[in-house]
């Protein structure tokens, strides 16, 4: 890490400041220039408050050398996490495909979609039980009991399941749940992330609306400093002026991200865009991207499907895309 | 609510979504233009999932003529919502002022900041206890000491404090906190804001880095919904592409907010900044904008002033700061 | 159009507002709700200023039910408009791939790129002449003699060309270029689009950098209002609160721009990204997105590496870009 | 300037990269630290473009110590710059208040908007003549018959004017226009700012909807590089995802400007919002912040409102605020 003082510090703030830091266990590496002082700082300098130390008055600014993450870093984990779950591999170069409703409404429903796109190559079922919602009226899931429907689906297709946590409380719901979601809104729950990070199962990460890749990372972190090393990271979009699709889906974050770190990176185009016509072509693009797999939202029943939101693609479509992506992955080897 | 349907919709496809309406217990009118078709949904469509509505393959767009929050709109509650903690008033045009540390370190730090804010005329103490923290690497307050070091300057000045919850579980050590924080990370943390919404305990509701006013306003109804009506609505900076200010302060907030609801509206300069030098001036402009109160840091030691964050004002400019607030109060009346 | 009135609104109100939109030659089609009223306005709705009319005290709010795009939108135009340009073909299915340097530097820089370039699949030659540079001290492209260059690999390599205008008056110096680009700072420099309206050459414009779709469509509709409907509308990039990349690229553009307009669409991942390892992932996005060509920026001289911007790829590697490029388009069809 | 190489970086290619830099007239002093090299670049860095510095490959980061605007700066310049203009002064502790129209309707319109302006205490008078419109079928603004009914405004109030140019070549018509405007849209647009260095008239740049406060001083140094040292600043609101409001006033913008230059900063509170009744308190806050005058729209007949943004607000609402802000300022001192 480096600190840049200001023009004008005097020997005795830099003392001052260098005293601090030594206490901190770390050592400094005063090099003064003619224009400005710089303090290279040596040692675990993942304790130190970034943004306090830039804070300071005699502080220009602050500059990690090495990243805040340590466990997620690829520097010192050059090889790709690889996370299987049930026959879906995530990481190490395969490519996962996870597909479901956006809600679990009944059992009739999510085992029609598990069994569809199973068929079409689907490796994990999604599915809402516990749903996030703006409003305190809307309706917010199945709750216990759409976990209980996921069940039964995971036992009549062997898919494993992927649903979403909102709250530590209920932790004891989620033991037969093959992988955790933590939702966008819930990325910086640091609590939440840490009682994850105490269990042994896969944890799927969203990026949150208005989070920066590094928060992203150090949110992983949280779940891996507790010992829980199976973090697969989700890119589900971003919150811009655009206003024509629901967000702005930040496709450069998977290069970024496998460039940063060993874990793999999924794409969520569904929530992303939030129309069903675009997902497709968002999905391919994850692919070239070179993401480790996608999550899409598919609905089963035409004849409902008005209460379907449009983000869901059909099992048709999801099978054609299915061929599609493979397709394309097959082309960037 | 109004639904408009797209351009060339059957009428076999209008029924169909008229009929799955109706079932929700809505009256609907139906405006057949040459253009267009324009639906009017009567009853309570605070339960119409506006997203999914609008997603649906026939429907354009939606447009609610009424606001999906109840308990938080002045139009059902035109008086001001008036909160009265200790000495501070917020709400019904009194002005409030909170300060204090950014975290607590001491029982000698706190009770002396906690004298000095007070002698310059804030009304409430605040102070981190659990800090929420990018990394999981970097000090996360004093927890459960902390708020025991609250309670000692609270006995020791009188003033009544305020300090962030972060998770539900903590609850049971807020027991004599006289207000407590729901942080921006949390603002849509939804079990957590139903939970508060149990207790009878005034609550700070800061704005998520990323959140709309009409978010804001639903998470607040979130808490309202429960029982909880005492809600204090804080901004505190929203993520931009500006990057010399830690955030943007969106001070319309203000005056937004008062048309919309009739709980208190407080501002905080020190956390949307991030620099201590901007602080006077934002928090004189919030005041001129009607806030009805600032939540402001403030650190006792410059002599330890390094390791305070820059972000913080000393007492002697809180107390000149606070005299200017009352006097721009003065010219707003 | 349709125009949302508030609750409350009197008749003679209404009748005032009603008279206005007469007064604009539109028919105004009056349905009186319980909760609302709701105006529909037909006619030629593309003058009417949809801000100002929503902004009057009486309009809730103004929804477009027909885009205020006339000449770019694919309502009207349901056929791809397919812009050929030397060997390149954009629209209509096929795929065009335009390279070359940042800047124009000399004669054997420019000539030796465009002979790389055009051996790996490139059939448009780019390179900055004029250069839009924050700073008025830092170099602003060799300007007359860029161009003179250019056209000198344009003789040598049989190439067309693109190349940035920055304003009405250097006009004549571009008689011979093939291909004007207008800069994402100059979208809304709506002169400059009326004159570039008036020429017969195809002019490649960029989204701006915090532009939305449509606001781009509107500004090619600028140029095609004047004559010129030869438009090639390009992503690269929206400015967000992420810092790793230089800008976040906005793939969904793609699919839904290609909705919404007839013109051909084309990606810049050089500049989106400002990282060369970032580029060719972005460009297979890109691609697979449904892009109809991609801009990227190519320095041929490894050894004066230096120099050129680390968003530049070399000459083998945009080869082998360009052949995966054509293996994508290929599992597309 | 200091840039941070990058971990691992050899020998030669710093040697490389040192030379490259002396060739452009830099002193470079190498700091080699543990874990990290520091280059030091000392000289005019002003000429030094950063970005291409820090996209090098083996560059981590490039930080200014010195910012790259000279005429604009403070540091140089630490008296404030105080243009005057009639009556109206900005900077050096003053207060002015630019007030009228939107746009420019009538000779009878200008006249008594003026006068009553003029009353209520505003020393410039402002209305558009050219508007930039996003749609090229919207009404452009009565252009130069607009500025000729400025002038007889002129003429009938002694107020001096301030109207936007769009393009170079309609300068002629801005001959005894006082005040030149460049209005968002246009702030990077280079070749009118550098012609307008070349006037000898104030010029109210107004800052983009997505540029940082730093590229807003790049421009106020364009004008100034080319010899126009009369710069006002005007701060507009900025884009974001809040759409409550039309842009988000940026308030601090205003003492961080004070901060970083000389010259004066004037907000706009009517374009920020959108919303007329949102203009005192915003108008207000800016007084608070410290702004050295604001820009209002105000409509003269209540009668005719109707074809006026709500954004304007009356004359009378423009007295009473013209009083409060002149206590406000009262407070401040």
């Amino acid at each position: 890490m480096i600190a840049i003082l200001k023009h004008g510090v005097t020997q005795e703030q830099t003392n001052h400041l260098v005293a601090w830091l030594k206490r901190m266990n770390l050592d400094v590496h005063i090099s003064q220039g003619e224009e400005v002082t710089v303090l290279g700082l040596i040692g675990d300098t993942s304790r130190v408050d970034m943004e306090l130390l830039s804070s300071l008055e005699i502080v220009d600014s602050v500059k990690r050398v090495s990243e805040p993450f340590k466990q997620a870093n690829r520097k010192f984990h050059p090889e790709d996490t690889v996370i299987r779950v049930g026959d879906a591999v995530f990481g190490g170069g395969s490519f996962a495909m996870i597909a479901g409703p956006c809600s679990v409404e009944s059992e009739e429903q999510i085992i029609e979609v598990a069994t569809a796109v199973k068929e079409a190559g689907a490796q994990v079922l999604r599915g809402g039980a516990f749903k996030p919602r703006t409003s305190p009226y809307a309706f917010q899931g199945l709750k216990d009991e759409g976990i209980r429907l996921l069940l039964e689906a995971k036992k009549a297709t062997g898919l494993p399941i992927v649903t979403e946590i909102m709250t530590i409380t209920a932790l004891d719901l989620f033991d037969e749940v093959d992988i955790i979601q933590v939702g966008a809104r819930n990325m910086q729950n640091f609590d939440l992330l840490k009682e994850l990070g105490k269990t042994h199962k896969p944890i799927l990460l969203k990026r949150g609306l208005a989070n920066t890749l590094q928060e992203l990372l150090m949110s992983a972190e949280y779940i891996m400093s507790e010992g829980n090393e199976q973090v697969i990271l989700c890119e589900r979009g971003i919150r811009t002026f655009e206003t024509y699709t629901r967000n702005t889906l930040d496709l450069s974050a998977v290069p970024v991200l496998h460039e940063l770190t060993h874990l793999p990176v999924v794409v969520d185009p569904s929530h992303a865009t939030g129309k069903a016509r675009l997902v497709p072509s968002m999905a391919a693009a994850a692919a070239a991207a070179g993401a480790d797999g996608i999550m899409v939202e598919v609905h089963n029943n035409p004849s409902r499907a008005l209460c379907d939101g449009a983000q869901s693609i059909t099992p048709a479509q999801f099978a054609k895309l299915s061929a599609q992506l493979t397709a394309i992955r097959g082309v960037l080897q």
